[in-house]
């Protein structure tokens, strides 16, 4: 077959921003580079797609090989192109983010990265490429879909107090939340389910779990909503 | 330089959702192909990334070649990456949105395109390659964002009436909107001026002229918003 576009080509790769959950803060997943460029530097996960794969197929490839992550929900977050981002030559990167639940999540480290780890969001390494812009990229992604969808489904387990949910968007959005209005702004937009069940297991007083009603978390994902906190 | 990635490659192009708003309804730029494949089909205008340019800029020398336009507002919308989106072989798109206001704006069509022309968004005609659900999801976005950003700067003229404002809501949302009810939202949120002037030159009754007022409209932006229609 003609090829389309006699002329010089990029390279196309994928890069994934993982965020997770765990007790004190948000996480976030890098490689520890193994080959240069940037040997030794921490990076996102990622790799070069291959002409017979969609971008998805290949971040999803990418995600397994090098974190062994896999079947989590993935969102396209942004094409990066900057002419110079890559030393070697021009690639364009085709961003993903996703969010996970730590819990049930295992994680390793494979094929051409010695490492992979969660880092705190807030105390990162120096990011090989312009990975910190990509970072940065989907961090303000996530605290402005805070706003106007509900997160929470990937982030929290299916069962839930209060106080873990004020805790996600607490370290989503870096700051302290008012405990009480917290709770009367998360229970008036009608998307939690209480359900007939404690906390068990627990040094404090055992609080009340919650679902999320995911006919009306849905449907307010799809409208959209403002969620003033 | 050694190259990065020493397997076959995708082409890299960009795409253009372009849309405007005239007295009637929400339009759309479209260009009728001269070149195979689906020669004489309309195509959103678009063009192959050279590797030395970035993608906004490819998007921009695109839009100038094709259309004329120059110095609009770019957005980027998704990349688009399905392995047979184009007959010819693999090509990844990476597509932008823009919202114009056709007051101003001259439009013409020059190189590989035979003509280019506004179309309602109602009524599209076939479109080349993928370029019905490019146009779709450009479409969703911008009935998405109308949700929780105040948008309407670049589709309005500076000094408007607020039987425009309502007018831009509707073909955007496509649906009528309850007059009284529309002005006490939009006055509420907050972003706008009354000015000191009427409309001239009218066959109805001559309206107020509102305007954004910069400074609150780009607050807003920033935090998002949930106007609720």
């Amino acid at each position: 077959m003609p090829h389309t576009y006699q002329f010089p080509r990029a390279a196309l790769t994928v890069d994934i921003v993982i965020f997770a959950l765990d007790e004190e803060d948000l996480k976030v997943m890098l490689i520890q580079r193994d080959i240069e460029p940037f040997a030794g530097r921490w990076a996102l996960p990622g790799g070069f797609v291959r002409v017979a794969e969609t971008l998805e197929e290949a971040a999803r490839r990418a995600l397994e090989e090098e974190t062994g992550l896999e079947n989590i929900f993935l969102e396209q977050l942004y094409t990066f192109g900057d002419v110079r981002r890559d030393p070697r030559e021009r690639v364009v990167t085709v961003a993903y983010f996703a969010l996970v639940n730590l819990v049930g999540h295992q994680v390793w480290a494979t094929t051409d990265a010695r490492n992979a780890a969660w880092f705190a969001t807030g105390d990162l390494p120096t990011l090989a490429f312009d990975h910190k812009h990509v970072f940065a990229t989907a961090l303000a992604r996530l605290r402005a879909k805070v706003r106007y969808q509900p997160i929470g489904f990937e982030l929290l387990p299916r069962k839930f107090a209060l106080r873990e949910l004020q805790h996600l968007y607490e370290v989503v959005l870096d700051r302290e939340l008012d405990k009480r209005n917290f709770r009367k702004k998360i229970l008036s937009m009608d998307i939690l389910v209480e359900l007939n069940e404690i906390e068990k297991d627990v040094a404090h007083r055992a609080a009340r779990l919650y679902g999320f009603d995911e006919k009306k978390y849905d449907r307010k994902t799809r409208r959209g909503f403002n969620f003033e906190l």
